[in-house]
């Protein structure tokens, strides 16, 4: 019976082994909830980047520009990091390609490179990622993006989540990361909204923008999509 | 309000900044329960070495040496990690010296050396670790050996279980990693041996000796001991 492991922060990722499994990269506020929705509203693919300045140039090349920092949109690109910036119809995102970098996403992205498959998880696709990791039948790593390295409580529960959905088919319980993680989502499942609220760093992100990014961010299941990493960049999967 | 934060490996430390704080080092499944035991049976005090060499050669100078590898005791060694080394009568402890290496504990220890004060927790001294931090009235942080790095339950509800002692004087819901153990906690609180035994880390430790270490380890607040850092050695507190 293939694993389901949980890693709870980048820092953490030389101590697993990505080879020859499947790597799930979650960033609930903002960033993989973002690039899901990004590409359910017809962007064509999603080039993330560790720095500001290679990002910006991708303008040049005919790329919208998306950029996150602490939370905020950063000076001199078109999008930052909400989900609302590929709905609100401001600006016409369809057929676009995206150059992306954010706080924590980008990076966690980056070091998940080593697996055979690296595809990126939110809420809103969770099902779309259980079937795939299901399809797969391998060993499978969430890796949380965190908050510049540290533990945080959303990303942890999408992997809680997921143990819950493949728990038939996959060990989810020879790590102790997995395990802490269905027990706070079998805790946090009733009401995830009012749960997540209890996290000052919640809060914190949730106050930055007058916006419902939050709430928009919890909902299960609204995306039948899965970005999958191909040739150095995002698109959605066949 | 002071706050009390939880560092779930000690891969994660260099995100903490120790400085001006108080380090609770905690590695329950066996370290720390067998140094809070040594030291409640006589043994004068505690030297902890990274390395099995180093440790070995303090024999030479009149120590009782301890030494464990992947949960068992290393050759050439008077004593593993077992509590109940201190406690079997077969070696005399009291009035000695014991240097100690272990997988994952020292490194955790020698890593949490730029505290203000770094102290030893185990759950069977939790009354009096949470005594010690209520007193000295700064910021605290619990710093998990984990397992090869990597989260370990054990050492997380240690952190809930004494965030839960100090919820009425400190900030325990700042950090995500607090909130997230002090939750385990109170899932773990009705029956911790049971819950623990979920773990198919502690069910590995568990076997490996034909012992009672792991239900011993997991009692509560019968040593008024705490052990602290004094001149590179761990003495009992006064």
């Amino acid at each position: 019976m293939p694993s389901l492991d949980i890693c709870f922060s980048p820092e953490l990722l030389p101590l697993y082994d990505l080879r020859g499994k499947v790597a799930v990269v979650v960033d609930i506020l903002r960033a993989t909830s973002s690039i899901v929705t990004a590409l359910a509203a017809g962007v064509t693919h999603i080039v993330p980047f560790s720095e500001l300045e290679a990002c910006r140039a991708m303008a040049a090349q005919g790329y919208l520009t998306a950029a996150e920092r602490d939370g905020q949109q950063a000076e001199g690109f078109d999008l930052g990091n909400s989900p609302f910036g590929y709905l609100d119809g401001v600006l016409p995102v369809r057929g676009r390609g995206v150059a992306i970098t954010t706080t924590n996403g980008t990076r966690a992205l980056h070091l998940s490179l080593a697996a055979d498959a690296v595809v990126v998880g939110a809420f809103l696709n969770l099902a779309a990622v259980a079937q795939f990791v299901r399809q797969q039948g391998k060993d499978a790593v969430v890796v949380c993006a965190g908050w510049k390295g540290m533990f945080n409580l959303e990303d942890t529960l999408f992997g809680g989540a997921l143990a819950q959905r493949l728990e038939a088919e996959f060990d989810t319980t020879s790590s102790d990361a997995t395990l802490a993680a269905r027990h706070l989502w079998q805790q946090a499942q009733p009401d995830l909204s009012t749960y997540l609220l209890q996290s000052a760093h919640v809060r914190r992100l949730n106050n930055l923008e007058a916006n419902k990014d939050f709430e928009y961010c919890v909902q299960l299941d609204t995306h039948d999509l899965l970005p999958i990493w191909r040739e150095g960049r995002l698109i959605a999967n066949a």
